[in-house]
């Protein structure tokens, strides 16, 4: 199988220097805001992006620790299979988030609801459609059944 | 910046053996099935998904051509920007995809909708949950005012 070296095409800047007390999801992260700085070279890659209301970062978890294949999530109190969670410490420490895109610029991108360190490295940017990628009210699993109502992390993943 | 290497955690396996014709998103991929074969190393991680009705496969889209910046992409007939559309010859050619989880077996997990080439390599599974992916009705920009409405590859990107 290939195994493809990536580049970051950017970084996000954030107000969260440290995972613990971050909130687990952008949903549960109105008030933050960040600034994904791309890389000048992108420039002209990121036109066309202002219409759109929120965007798809996919990025490095640069910050979690070995990949575990049983965890018990923030938001649960029983372990569960990582790749039914959220949780970084993933075979492969690949984010994904969708943020609310506040404003264009030349090379960054304003955006709100971030729930990213600081520093994270942006590997992709994809525009996010309804059509595509709104679900509403389908099963969701663990999640729906949830026990635990956390929504800023611990250290139990770094 | 960190420049982490990926290892695959599976394949997917599709009808699809050549770009041309293949639908561009799983929104357009109703009646095609795949699996997704994942390392037996891996088989634990797979544990509590059968829940989830939803699945993220993000995945390397392995036979893009080299990055563009501006391209027209298959549902438009004007040129945008890379990030603000799904078209695969991105910077780092990374896919994903919410594709419908029929089954869950040991190391394969049995899919519908799906919208990518036979053999792509996967590079995680996130549990689709909508709270955190569902934005029903927010605004996309040039999608929102299409002028094409193709719903099948052609050879482009490849």
């Amino acid at each position: 199988m290939t195994t493809p070296l990536f580049q970051p095409i950017g970084v996000v800047r954030t107000p969260f220097t440290d995972v613990v007390g971050m909130p687990i999801q952008p949903a549960y992260a109105e008030d933050a805001r960040g600034v994904v700085e791309v890389v000048p070279a992108y420039q002209a890659g990121l036109r066309d992006l202002a219409g759109f209301e929120r965007i798809w970062l996919i990025y490095v978890l640069h910050a979690a620790n070995d990949a575990k294949l049983v965890v018990t999530p923030f938001r649960d109190t029983q372990p569960r299979g990582i790749f039914a969670t959220r949780a970084p410490c993933r075979p492969n420490p690949i984010g994904l988030s969708c943020v609310r895109l506040l404003a264009v610029h030349a090379t960054h991108l304003e955006i709100a609801e971030v729930d990213m360190l600081d520093n994270t490295p942006v590997l992709d940017i994809k525009p996010y459609v309804p059509v595509y990628d709104a679900f509403p009210g389908v099963r969701a699993g663990w999640f729906d059944a949830q026990a635990a109502d956390r929504r800023r992390a611990d250290a139990r993943f770094t």
